[in-house]
């Protein structure tokens, strides 16, 4: 069986791969894709839980609004049809780009020459790009029983109705967007995280923040928590048995009943089984993420990897421009060319929304010293709320350190961050210094004029 | 009589004159404020508009809503209540500030030194500033017979209920925002403009798609239109008789009937008369605007303005500014300190909002010449309207200039363009290149994220 020859191989569908793939052909590659892309739909939902806050405010803005029904099935076949689209248009993309799609699941052989294969047929190229992306993790019935009766972020997007009586666990962003999402729109929500707060590896502000938010909006927190076991209740739905430890206090039992959403939101796995890496010498570390260089090399050459898989900032963009930095230093010869994986700015889709780029207060205080870091901060109701009995403040942190006050980070949670942060993420990508934010003209009324007029 | 004496006095109570005299004062000057600020309340009437797009949308997003009423006296009271709320606020931050508040109107007097007389009292100090601002052009009656029947900006903000049928006079900024919000209200809105296209000072994307969005949401623009006269109607309303002249067609006439709002956005004028400013050798441009450096300084030494007085960026954030460098110039002993006026940035509160910064580019072009300015823009759907029936498109355009492809404008206008501008106006007023900017990893899905992939 002969190998079928490219200069490309682009093994799973993840969007960093897809870009790198589509990079790689316009510079002249032939390239190959296994298994193309598949998208999700979360921000539709966001946005559809951002309209039953309006319809909250309308009211305080003169509008008479009696009998609002909301109808969960409307939306999803909506988002459906719209990620059916994406795909479709992603497809189409690919085509154009003369990429072949190999369907099924690909594992490396035994060949000398790394080598792909493909329901028993063989593909090799001098560069194959490893772009297999994640899955949620879901805790074993061994250790949580029941577990496996649980869904997770993929499970949420099959729902046809809006669950009544929802459980999610985890602190991680999926779980408080999902949180969000499900109790705005009306379905009793609880949140159970192990610790305090939500969002522990964000600055302090965000996950202090973020927490007093997810009550706000009425999502009820259960803090210092974790799940004991799940069991089918007599309605068929789930019983959660949980145990709460508030550090100080006596570990407390109790079972929330009758939910009819329970999601595990407690992290992501790399999809490294099933591709057969110890055949290529490819290494992953104790939890399965690939191992890359900052050039997305693998411990073997002509082998790279992007996006989730490699573990290291889950989310799209960072897939993508990985995927194409990678393009252009294998077939335009740009040595140099590398994703910095340095300010990254990330938004979170919670309610309001986080907008959060460099580092937290506490890492800067960790590298510069205490006494080198300044931070400047606000919080104060935006415009919007000025006439609205709901008030949603908007919290701001800028963490500035030396001399020049150069901002090494911005953190921030309310209405608008989630477009203001691209534009300030540049800024603090060439180096910005507080006096460079103070001499831009504000821009009034808007929220984002006070990160100008910080003091 | 003795005149009291102060270090600094301002004149008029605009954003500029109010912000000059907090900060002088916390530098340790003694100041005295002629008339105190009152401010306006667009934006919450804008908000508003955002509620009723928002409703037209919610079937598309799985909310059924029969039945929708509003009632404008219900936010107006709001609004009304909040503005009252504001200048209460402002009020005590001067007097916080150990700010005089002299009330009345200033008018400089024959005095050898700069005085202001208030109601027969004598003001004197070094520092004079006038901060007057500007107010409404109403066209004379004798020009166009009936003009005075019309309201301005001031009248919008009395109106007790939502005007049936509105006719607005204008193509700048006040008349795009007050016809969006009236006709996004349910006012059929008639908007009369001299020439093809509204804001002819923007980019060019920015006039033509702003004017396009305008009749999308059903603002009936008459282009080449001017207002021959108004008459009091049968029914107690207003007819108003306009020509219209396209460019090689015949000029026609018609009638506008039973228009209950008819309201003159045409310019502003500078609050100059009345201020005596021959008395001190202040000199004024033809149209009435102070004349002043680039340090704010009159013509007279130790008076200076700032704000819409100037006739120059009317925007309250650059009189708050203007004001601020002003106070650390004389207070301070910064020589230096002076408004830099280039690259500051603009939102229009259009549906949707625009945003735009630095040269448009025709500015560019005939700057840098053809051969040295890129363009680059885009114009795509963003994600919310994704599953809407009605759509309104994003647009963007960077105009960059020499080898180096430094970002010398950026206009947009598109969903979240109100709070997107401030960080890019922040790095374009750094310098940023198109370098810059594609070196900034995006934030998916927002549409802020465009202005970083533009190819």
């Amino acid at each position: 069986m002969a190998a079928a020859a490219y200069e490309l191989l682009v093994l799973g569908g993840g969007s960093g791969g897809l870009a790198g793939a589509r990079r790689a052909a316009e510079l002249g590659a032939r390239v190959a894709l296994v298994e193309p892309l598949r998208l999700g739909g979360t921000c539709v939902m966001w946005n559809t839980a951002v309209h039953a806050e309006f319809i909250h405010d309308h009211a305080d803005y003169g509008f008479e609004t009696p009998g609002v029904k909301f109808n969960w099935r409307t939306i999803k076949e909506k988002r459906d049809a719209y990620v059916r689209r994406l795909n479709d248009i992603y497809e189409n993309n690919v085509k154009k780009a003369h990429i072949d799609i190999i369907r099924g699941y690909g594992k490396f052989t035994a060949d000398p020459e790394p080598t792909i294969e493909v329901d028993g047929k063989k593909y090799t190229a001098p560069h194959i790009l490893i772009a297999t992306g994640g899955r949620p993790a879901v805790p074993a019935d061994s250790e949580i029983p029941g577990a496996s009766l649980g869904m997770t972020s993929d499970g949420f997007f099959d729902l046809e109705e809006l669950p009544r009586r929802s459980v999610i666990v985890g602190a991680g962003y999926i779980a408080v967007e999902i949180a969000g999402i499900l109790s705005t729109l009306g379905s009793k929500s609880s949140l159970l995280i192990r610790h305090n707060e939500v969002l522990r590896t964000f600055d302090s502000l965000i996950s202090s923040n973020c927490t007093q938010e997810l009550e706000n909006t009425g999502v009820d927190v259960w803090k210092h928590t974790q799940v004991k076991g799940i069991a089918k209740s007599p309605h068929g739905l789930l019983d959660v048995t949980v145990s709460s430890a508030v550090p100080g206090h006596k570990p407390t039992e109790g079972v929330i009943r009758d939910v009819d959403c329970l999601l595990w939101a407690v992290g992501r796995l790399p999809n490294t089984e099933g591709l057969c890496l110890d055949q290529v010498g490819v290494q992953v570390d104790p939890n399965g993420h690939v191992v890359v260089d900052e050039y997305q090399n693998t411990t073997r050459r002509g082998i790279y990897a992007v996006g989730d898989v490699c573990g290291r900032a889950l989310l799209t963009p960072v897939a993508i421009a990985a995927g194409r930095k990678l393009a252009h230093r294998l077939f335009e010869g740009k040595q140099d060319s590398r994703l910095d994986y340095e300010n990254i700015p990330t938004v979170v889709f919670s309610h309001p929304p986080i907008g959060t780029v460099g580092l937290t207060e506490e890492e800067a205080v960790a590298i510069h010293g205490k006494e080198n870091v300044k931070i400047y901060s606000t919080s104060f109701t935006p415009l919007y709320h000025a006439v609205t009995q709901r008030k949603v403040k908007c919290v701001m942190k800028l963490v500035c350190a030396g001399k020049e006050e150069k901002v090494v980070g911005l953190h921030m949670q309310g209405l608008g961050c989630d477009e203001m942060l691209q534009g300030f993420a540049v800024a603090i990508k060439m180096g910005a210094t507080k006096a460079d934010l103070d001499n831009t003209v504000a821009i009034h009324p808007t929220s984002a004029e006070e990160l100008v007029t910080l003091r």
